[in-house]
């Protein structure tokens, strides 16, 4: 059956549901009920009638109607008794968000709720786990209040997360700067679902074009490097890995209890795999995004094209160190942006629109780059605080980013009013960096997938 | 009389001020009479009787009354006669924000304008810059629009910035994320003050606690490292350097005329003159916030209090890798965190007070690090999204850094909830991170500045 269950059951029943907003059963059940969950849903609670004007169930038995999913959350010493009613009822697939078990010690309680649903044939993920987010099915088993953390609109970036806060800051995170996610997944202890079960189902999952992982250690590094290989020649893959160094290790070790192992080993391990390791959590989810919406380059030719001469510099800069090359655009390319412009626009490998620049300088200039042989990737710097430059440009970008003809990575910084319209260009597809450094970072990792080096 | 007639003016004369907002003498006026700006404006255009219902004047000479600085905003053909008139005023020093000069060929034009300056004893900024902004006095010479530029609340960082777009970014940027500003100046092409004279006016500055700088090139390099050295005596200097690269200094030379250099005579000047060097424009601001903020700290050992385990090996991991030490807190210390904490909290060198850790679980765990020998630095990680944290732990963490003990670096990421409550924490004087990265850096920096390395 795999793990569609989790991911786009036609049934959910809540086991632990409470009338209580502070509980976890409670915004997790009102989770399916508002936002958008398109299955049934049932509330199970023997000490409740009605929660959300919702009947509410005394067992999974008296539902008498199918249910595919079930997410647990109860005190520890009740859920073997639960997973059990959840197999008697015919449950395939369960999510186990409370905490008590293998994390504190708790061995045997772990064993036995594994042995439960090894006897039903339900898979489980958890426990002590966030559990899952799926901006599609909108399966949602989050527990914190949606005030303090947002969830993403609907794309092509899935996330699979050791670490619940990781994951939990990182949806934040990305509701904010208009980052799309696709289904994230926080598996806890992995007492049956594991880092490799995910990895491998995402790798099927016509919703999900990146994969991005955090995680701290692997509990079978044979398999998951097998499958991560088998997973790299679909889709990219992305990885974080925590607990490189001895600190971070020990660390590790007193967190989710694997092994760290010595960063040389997974690097090489990752390399060999087709993996691509990033090295901070901003930079997964840069590599992610160019990955997920732009064309692959034919080259490592980068044209710059600016309005602000700084920016043009320091992004040429980051290119060069990170082995890039600087375009050099054709006579009849570059006099195409001449025509548009003023004598003191400066037209090299860093073409400089200048602090007058408006939409149609900027216009002219990409779509020259776009056509120009000797162009392989654009970065487009365009600095919102600049009198001249309206708020049009995003048009032009977007539209240029329809034509996918070349990659297109986008740069502007500043505060509100550009955090609002760099959120627009998110939303149409178009990757954006706030500076230079993370920019030329994910312009090098677009090339590396497709080129190596 | 060194440079305080561009920073605190009694008077300003805004010459070319407009009745049409898109005219950059309009916006400049506006802001000396909109802002709280304290001295006399005068709007100068002989075009105008009144502007923003004030009188306007057909010159300087007209005034009457004595004017310390000029702005001039006009076309740059009539930029030395205004001068000259401005000379017969007593004009003391004047900011020429009119392009059209050295940096498009107009060479004779500039040295006009330099000598009439000369000849009256004026100090000039500019001409084709953004000119200065001033977060005490509210000297305001940016002709950005507001709603495109917001501006910082007064502090101790002060920027010199070769770049007037760099410039604008980073004051944009700054307001959003609420940290505090002094002195900004955009220089443009120098043909008076420079780079140089800047640093040492910022040196002895009281309000300005950092000088940071973007520079692309220098005039005069003996005398720039003299005078960082002597400035890097009295106050933290931190510099990025932009034309680093071949690619980068090529743009340099098209973008201001100057010469890059090679970037180890740069790095090598910079390391000798005791000037910290920042990688980008992120960490220039990011080393300004904890050198302006936090005391010196006695050594390299650091503690993390974390409620993400992830989070904490992340960032114990960085610390290890920029060559920082795990902090080993006394027995005694650890059991006062203990005393208040549930048996799951994990109390090593990263202390995990687990995803239900509250503010009294914090409370007690950053006073027992504040008071324990074996601990020099704080890295407090508090991730909002947690349904247990109440926004409580924005007094606390302002309540401990008010002591001034040790050095605190506070890292939260997230979305709109945890950016409101981290502009909080700038405004308290704590300085604020999203990812371990840029967090393990900046404890580096502070290390670096008292103890090399």
């Amino acid at each position: 059956m795999g793990l569609d269950s989790f991911f786009r059951p036609q049934s959910v029943a809540v086991i632990g549901a409470s009338r209580n907003p502070r509980k976890p059963g409670h915004v997790i059940f009102r989770n399916f009920v508002e936002n958008g969950y398109r299955g049934k849903v049932f509330a199970v609670n023997k000490n409740a009638d009605q929660i959300l004007g919702k009947r509410c169930y005394a067992s999974v038995a008296a539902v008498k109607e199918p249910v595919e999913l079930a997410v647990i959350a109860i005190a520890a010493a009740g859920v073997p008794q639960a997973l059990e009613a959840c197999g008697k009822a015919g449950v395939k697939a369960a999510i186990v968000v409370s905490g008590g078990f293998r994390e504190v010690g708790n061995n045997g309680l772990e064993d036995k709720v594994v042995g439960v649903a090894r006897k039903h044939g339900i898979r489980l993920v958890g426990p002590n786990c966030l559990g899952i987010f799926d901006a599609h099915s909108k399966v949602d088993t989050l527990f914190n209040p949606r005030y303090k953390l947002e969830r993403p609109v609907e794309g092509g970036i899935s996330f699979i997360s050791q670490s619940g806060a990781v994951m939990s800051v990182v949806l934040d995170w990305m509701s904010m700067k208009g980052y799309r996610g696709g289904k994230f997944i926080s598996y806890g202890n992995a007492a049956d679902v594991n880092e490799a079960d995910l990895l491998r189902y995402l790798a099927d999952d016509q919703h999900t074009k990146v994969v991005c992982m955090y995680i701290e250690g692997v509990a079978d590094g044979r398999r998951f490097f097998t499958v991560a290989k088998e997973a790299a020649r679909k889709k990219p893959v992305v990885v974080l890995k925590g607990g490189i160094t001895a600190a971070g290790s020990r660390a590790v070790s007193s967190h989710t209890g694997s092994l760290a192992g010595a960063a040389e080993v997974y690097k090489a391990a990752f390399r060999q795999a087709g993996v691509i390791e990033a090295e901070d959590i901003e930079q997964l989810f840069d590599f992610a995004r160019v990955l997920t919406t732009q064309p692959q380059p034919k080259g490592r030719r980068v044209q710059i094209i600016t309005d602000g001469g700084g920016f043009g510099i320091l992004t040429a800069d980051w290119l060069a160190r990170l082995g890039m090359e600087p375009a050099v655009m054709s006579k009849a390319g570059l006099a195409r942006i001449r025509m548009v412009s003023p004598a003191h626009v400066v037209t090299g490998s860093v073409i400089d629109l200048t602090g007058d620049a408006d939409v149609e300088r900027y216009s002219a200039a990409i779509d020259a780059a776009l056509d120009d042989a000797g162009v392989d990737i654009l970065v487009i710097i365009a600095l919102f605080q600049l009198p001249a430059l309206t708020s049009d440009i995003v048009e032009v970008v977007a539209e240029a980013n329809r034509l996918r003809k070349k990659p297109i990575i986008f740069i502007a910084a500043g505060g509100r009013f550009t955090e609002v319209l760099k959120k627009s260009l998110e939303n149409e597809g178009v990757p954006t960096f706030s500076y230079p450094e993370r920019a030329a970072e994910a312009a090098k990792a677009l090339y590396r997938y497709r080129h190596g080096g």
